[in-house]
């Protein structure tokens, strides 16, 4: 069995957005009890994470840590004709994931009590992003 | 044809645990021959890798990179609650895989010659930590 | 409905090689409408990237965003006997992934319009390098 849908986001800029119960809603939706859950981003510019979900200081921190890695304006990037944050938006997606594989078991994806799946978009201005979630199992 | 099975693991603190040998017996247990086999960790302070499995001092090198790369105590975290070694544990976790997918040919993992799959305890001491693997295919 | 093919390719040292095409006619071949295909490579000093595909400046900036990330010759490093370029490979396989999911829909991966799906060789010299494509569904 298997099955698949498409959700669309609008985001408000950098940062994350917690699709953790829209995810868990389509493999319900699915009526597949043990299997696999992949969810993917059709963007090079925003990604995917699996983090914790308790205290929001965790995501800010995260951001905190990629704004020094992967700086916006770094002269070392000649790929600059979509603004300083463009080519640092791409490194971000490649350092993180497109695409996130969860089990399912008993009818949900099994996350651990900490774990939530978050769109991070890396653009500083909001952009409309598409996520496929594919379920496949019994 | 799916299965599903839970490991349980005792991390002795920050270091990898090679798990190959678990994964590649419950795949073989399954008895799917051809397939996707899925490998999830369900921490967020603990990841997953494939690596060099060779030489003992890759492991050790990734371990340096990493430390110097998000070192503990950073000031620029805020999330600090749990110890100087937390947050770094989840932006490790980030960087690397909560999840490894693997082709199964022939009833077995297919990896190459020098890929071995680890679980990468992150955190400075040891804690239980849960994996479970998911099989699909014919 | 499952399939599995190996793609083997020669590379001509640290770059990208493009090779939607070839995972594209892979899937299409297996006639699966609806699923998740998993390209995956099976080797620890070469991965995979989902890529922006449009402005060949996009991965010569990944390319130079990684080589100062995780420089060759870093004294480091102890995994010194395969060359400079050896650890450093290893540590930009695990940043990166050896394995991509992608959902398959209408016989084909959906990718995003400037998606591409590349191959990253990180030694300086030619390798011959393996990828496998398994593709699960209906």
């Amino acid at each position: 069995m298997n099955a698949q849908k498409t959700i669309r986001l609008e985001t408000q800029g950098r940062g994350t957005v917690d699709i953790t119960a829209q995810v868990q809603s389509i493999v319900a939706q699915t009526g597949v009890t043990v299997g696999i859950c992949q969810v993917f981003v059709h963007h090079t510019s925003a990604s995917l994470m699996l983090c914790e979900n308790a205290d929001p200081d965790v995501q800010r921190d995260m951001e905190s840590f990629m704004a020094r890695l992967v700086p916006d304006g770094d002269p070392i990037f000649r790929h600059t004709a979509e603004g300083p944050d463009d080519m640092p938006a791409h490194v971000r997606s490649v350092l993180t994931q497109s695409a996130l594989s969860l089990p399912v078991s008993e009818g949900s994806c099994q996350l651990g009590t900490w774990q939530g799946v978050y769109l991070w978009e890396h653009r500083r201005h909001g952009h409309q992003r598409r996520v496929t979630v594919t379920v496949l199992g019994e």
